[in-house]
């Protein structure tokens, strides 16, 4: 099963600066191999549903393990049976139409 | 690792009524030994992150077997090293400081 | 409009214990005539769009007013034209499916 | 206050297409002259509280009245009070750590 995702992680307990968190976050999702797109409250993420849960447990995992005493993230999920679709099929079929 | 989530599952293309649906991931939820509260705008879940996670991936796949053609979703996770927490424990500590 | 909406308020730079902020969040939601649902994730609000708004927003100014330098919030937000429903009709409607 | 927010709006009950009626919200948003990036699961915008909020508003309402019968959104909210910060600076911060 594909997913389209979209995670946004809050560390808590470690300031107001988060940038260097939520790179490592990045550089996790990077490794996994999944086709990915930061914006300004969260990162896209598109692949396997099991393989982009995976990456996003290691960055609980990593960030814990950075000294992170607690987190709280969010995800949007998406995932369709009618058809295959991307990220940028996704961006497309709203520009298209403005 | 252990995970309080709050899940809102959306079904998309299967009209306005969506109780029987979110009935059906409930019923997931709780076959799969998960601590749960139902409210009116998705369901707190409490348990072990792979057990928490296994379930949630039910549902989706469960909805679609069922036809539902697309499915939206967001998830609200909070892990923490500092100190075991329970959702009980969560809604305590608002409700004694009111 | 009416609007059901579920609201999650994250303070950032305040250490980890936040159940005191969002006591103070829950009296203003109170304060405010909302009906409300206070569960381990957020909290259900109901009422008239620009009632729950003002009250959100007065959330946030008021966790700024104690010294919370930053803020991250989530909001789910419901509304139809098809019927009315409360908070109490949804949880209904999946609970007698069970 | 300033707030950085990321809306994702999810009609309901017209099908699994969803791109033309998002269309609509992007048109919106940038004639209530925010900051905005469309992304792949949602629209980050930039801009005063009020005018963010008023904006989000007349999307539900403009969708409502092209005929939708439920709508389910999703926001993320940011607001601090330590320094000024714009969608760019938030990307650049993290970018720049990669």
């Amino acid at each position: 099963m594909k997913v389209i995702a979209d995670i946004c992680v809050v560390p808590i307990g470690v300031g107001v600066s988060l940038g260097s968190y939520i790179a490592v976050c990045e550089k996790i999702l990077i490794d996994a191999g999944l086709q990915l797109h930061l914006h300004g409250y969260g990162t896209n993420v598109e692949g396997e549903w099991d393989q982009v849960m995976r990456a996003f447990k290691d960055c609980h995992e990593a960030l814990h393990d950075m000294g992170v005493p607690r987190i709280s993230s969010t995800i949007r999920l998406g995932t369709r049976t009618d058809r295959e679709q991307t990220i940028e099929d996704k961006i497309r079929s709203v520009e298209e139409k403005l």
